[in-house]
This record gives C-alpha cells, structure tokens and sequence, in this order.
C-alpha cells in the first residue's frame, strides 16, 4: 500500500506522516516513510540543485523536468522495492504537491504535470490524506520553521489561500483516493483521524 | 542562425565547431559557440549531475529527463536570446544526440525522446552538420583524450558502429537541415567543407 501525505506548507502532513508510520509498525507492519522531493540518493541530490540558489534560477517548465526525474529515480529506487517487498510506502508530499505548485502557482502547466506524470511516472498513490488547515495558521508555523530548503514557504497568505483551495479542489478530482481529514485540532486528534482512515483502507483490502 | 554539430566520439566534431566559429566571426558575424549537455550555468550543473559519479546511477528515463531539463535551461538561457539578438549559435552536440544516445543505446525511448522535445524543447536547428567518421579510427581519437567527464566514450566499437550508423539514418530522417560532410581527412580539409555548407546556407537566407 502506497499512501501519500499533501496539505499546504504548516498544516501538519509531516509531523502526521511520521505519527502514521509509528502507529502502523507497531502494530507489525513494514513501513517505510519517505518524502519528496527526494526520497532517494539520486533525487536528493536533484532536490539540492533546485531548492538550493537563486529562486529564479529555474523556469517552471525546467523545475518540472526536475521534479519528475527525482520522482522518477524516487520511484525505481525507494517505493517500487518497497511495495514489491510488500511494504507500507508513506510519502510526504507527491505527484499532487507537483500538480498544485507547478500548474497552480508558476502558470498553466497542469496539462504538461499531467503528460510528464503519465509518461514517466504511471502510478498514483493507492490513498492520499490531504490535511486540510486554516491556511492563516498553516502560514504562521510555516514561517515559524527556519528550513532554508523550503523556499515555497515564501509565498504568502494569498497563494497560501488558493493552495488550500487547490488541494480540495484535487481532493474532489480524484475522490477514490483523498481522504480530507481537519488538521486544524491538536496532533493526537487529527492523528486519530488518520489511522482510523488509513486502517479502514486497509482493512478493506 | 541555429546550427549544430553532432557526430560519434572522436570524430573532431568539437574542433570543427570551434573552426567554424573563428572563421564566422573573421567574416564579422556575432557567434556564440556552446555545447551540450550544458552550455548555461544551470545545464552544466545538471550535466555534472549526469555525467559523473557511478554509470548505473540513473535510469535511462532519468538521464532523459534531466538532459531534457538541461536542454530547456540551455535553451532559455543561452540559446534564445543569442538568436533574437541576430548571433549565429554554434551547438557542440544538441536533440540528436539524445535521439542517438538515449533513444538508440539505452533501450527504445525513442517516442519517449520525441515526446518530450516536441513538448518541452520545440524546436530543431536551422542546419546539423553531421561529421560523418570511420568508427574505428574515431574510437581510437577518443581514447586517446583523458576527459573523465566523457562517460559515452567508453562503450566500444560496436556500440560506435551502431552510433554512425544512427547518425547517418537520423540525416536521412531530417534531409533538410543534415548536411554530411566526410570527416576522415585532415581537418583543414573538412573545415573547408564545413564553412562551405554554412555558407552556402547562409546565403540562401
């Protein structure tokens, strides 16, 4: 099972993905948690060249080209051995983050994300938990965080407010697989939430 | 003016780029001469991102996807503007190298090569000069440099059999912009052709 963590920068996905980790391995599962952009030695190191420098240093459509080769190398290298092992995959952030950042906030690139993911990476995850957040209070951890890798915290309460909207409106383009759970409660709560989900997908098979 | 050299390794493809560029720039045309991979900041950092450390590292889908990137960087970045500023741009090496190198010796991504520059490149030079070589004698040319950069240059007679042949079919593919020119003679010899062809193209408008 491949399950993917998306929720705009503060809204708790991380710190959820690694409470989702925890919980399933101690009730004996294999889980390996991993992250994107990244994930593998080969896409860490793309990861470098694009969130290290100059913000401008890339045009969208060649971050785009990025991203999807650390997506790409992340998938040959980390999750496909994974779930052919029959592990538990959890990935905090995926193809969705690329659809929202990419055809969202830098130009109309949706139909290109679309092309690339299709072409060159072919899988979606089996659930996606979108944490969904007062995208105000999301902001205001964001930027309480000093990660100088995660430039995308930069962007501001307006683009704050339509990645939010972005992310439902995904939620609502693939209902089978987002589960869109409030992640404006204390971390317990929204981690009961998330295992409750994630339990019930898996006890469904 | 948009032209690119290609050509198996060792077959003074380089060299004849640089004569060309003298003799243009002689004639008071303003030439930008670059290469690939790389030929802007960023490509180069991606090309040494590819082209160093283990073979294996990436898949050939990757190595596409990050040479595709570096192309769209070299494009934006160096290529563009040098010609909507009227400069004649000289190319060591440009698409048909990837559709030769990816497309032909690391399995059949040729539609994959083809998708991805239609979509994300757009655009071929105005003429390729094609330095056709005798594959032994340019084998025995490129290893007899010590460029550690220069990976391709360790796969082989064989391999750089199929290498010339492919060239040569990729010239019968694009008749109108491959010129052929024999590069098993002295390079004064072949340089004189060289200028001749682009001159002659030049003229033609």
């Amino acid at each position: 099972m491949f399950i993917s963590f998306e929720g705009i920068d503060g809204s708790g996905k991380s710190t959820q993905a690694w409470r989702l980790a925890e919980m399933l391995r101690a009730r004996g599962h294999d889980v390996v948690l991993t992250r994107e952009p990244g994930g593998s030695p080969g896409a860490e190191e793309i990861r470098a060249l694009v969130l290290q420098g100059d913000p401008g240093r890339w045009s969208a459509e060649t971050e785009l080209l990025l991203f999807t080769a650390a997506r790409r190398d992340h998938m040959e290298r980390t999750i496909q051995p994974a779930l052919a092992a029959g592990k538990i995959v959890i990935c905090d952030r995926f193809a969705d983050s690329t659809r929202m950042y990419q055809g969202l906030s830098r130009g109309d690139l949706r139909p290109l994300v679309d092309l690339l993911h299709d072409r060159m990476i072919g899988r979606e995850p089996d659930m996606t938990v979108l944490i969904d957040m007062d995208p105000a209070a999301g902001l205001a951890r964001a930027l309480s965080r000093a990660d100088p890798d995660n430039r995308f915290e930069a962007f501001g309460q307006s683009l704050q407010d339509q990645m939010r909207a972005g992310f439902l409106a995904l939620a609502q383009e693939f209902p089978d697989r987002f589960r869109v759970i409030d992640g404006n409660r204390d971390i317990d709560a929204v981690a009961q939430d998330v295992s409750a989900a994630v339990l019930d997908r898996l006890d469904a098979g």
